[in-house]
């Protein structure tokens, strides 16, 4: 639903059916999501929502995620834009999502003190090696001030067992480097005011909270009767 | 910047430049705005800049609206999409805008007891009847939850002799039912906590306060800082 990073430390799984050696380097990659990744997006959106205890508020389907995700009339960056984070225990080869035009995945090596046992490896894994960690969901929004675009991230999910390594931090840097390339002028999103690492976090890192200003929502039967009406 | 109506009451402009006669009708005409409407649009965003004493944020310019408001690969609704409301003494006769293939335009009549003075009618006119009253400025969001697009509204103004007689419900009105058909789940906005007026006019027309949520926000050299790190 929205930006949930840093999340509270998570308790660990009981039972992990799979733990990477402790010697193992952890090679993560950001790429753009595509139509054949919406079964594990639709699994990580309800991981959220059961994280933020709002699963009463989700509908969304396999389905419904692809029609609206991934319309292919959309582009990129100019319309709703998934990135997801993917981690392997060895190197990424060059393979066909490095050669997409509208972005370049972003590769790195992070060095991890504590190996991560993941019980749901085979759930969320993409192929033999490359599992997916989380993905940050933005899209387009505008400054009448500045006469100029800007993203807003909807949505930065990691999976519990890959919190607290800076995973997040990654999504919603790559989220900013995008901006940034594009001239963009800024990037928001938004947090609940009682969760007060997250606030922290996100002021450490230059962002402001405007904390004046409060989210108006016109939904259900509210915005049928109203937008029926003369 | 945004969300702007209700406002509170204007002080009446001192010299009226021209007045409608009493017994004048006065027809509303709703459409898309066009790359020919910037040097409107442009002004009316500086009026709300001033009414929002947020002059120092105002670095919009009109070839920079140009630009990224009117993009020739943008659709309507699909990105960043302007409604302008205009008035005209006389009804609106039938022209090109009324065949634009993505929205017929709202017209409507409105029985006024007292006539508005417009001391900048001969800034705001489009053809001689005819004079530009305020805008609203939207684009599409996304709800992971819902599965589903919906529409944030980033702008709403009103000139200030037009307000507090129903055209800022007018635009608002136009988006919901633009949402509605459409199938969008929602319709959002943000409000200034301390303006009440708004609120109880928000929370009557069935929407709901997200008091929780606060915006977070990197811009300038924060978010250059950012955007260029690893």
């Amino acid at each position: 639903m929205a930006a949930a990073a840093p999340p509270p430390a998570p308790t660990p799984a009981p039972e992990p059916a799979t733990s990477l050696p402790e010697t193992t380097p952890l090679f993560t990659r950001i790429r753009l999501a595509t139509l054949a990744d919406v079964p594990h997006i639709h699994k990580l959106i309800h991981q959220m929502a059961v994280f933020e205890r709002l699963t009463h508020l989700f509908s969304a389907t396999e389905s419904s995620l692809a029609a609206t995700l991934f319309s292919p009339t959309a582009q990129p960056f100019h319309s709703f834009t998934l990135f997801l984070l993917e981690a392997s225990p060895k190197p990424f080869a060059v393979s066909s999502v490095d050669s997409n035009p509208f972005f370049t995945p972003i590769t790195k090596y992070v060095n991890l003190s504590i190996p991560i046992e993941d019980p749901e490896r085979e759930t969320f894994k993409t192929t033999d090696d490359v599992t997916v960690v989380g993905f940050v969901l933005f899209f387009p929004n505008y400054s009448t001030f500045l006469g100029k675009p800007g993203f807003y991230v909807e949505d930065l999910f990691v999976r519990e067992c890959y919190r607290r390594k800076g995973f997040g931090r990654m999504l919603l840097s790559a989220v900013a480097k995008q901006a940034v390339k594009m001239e963009y002028g800024r990037v928001e999103w938004v947090v609940l005011d009682w969760n007060v690492n997250a606030i922290k976090f996100y002021e450490e890192m230059g962002a402001d909270l405007l904390n004046e200003w409060r989210i108006c929502r016109l939904t259900g039967e509210a915005l049928q009767a109203y937008g029926g009406a003369d």
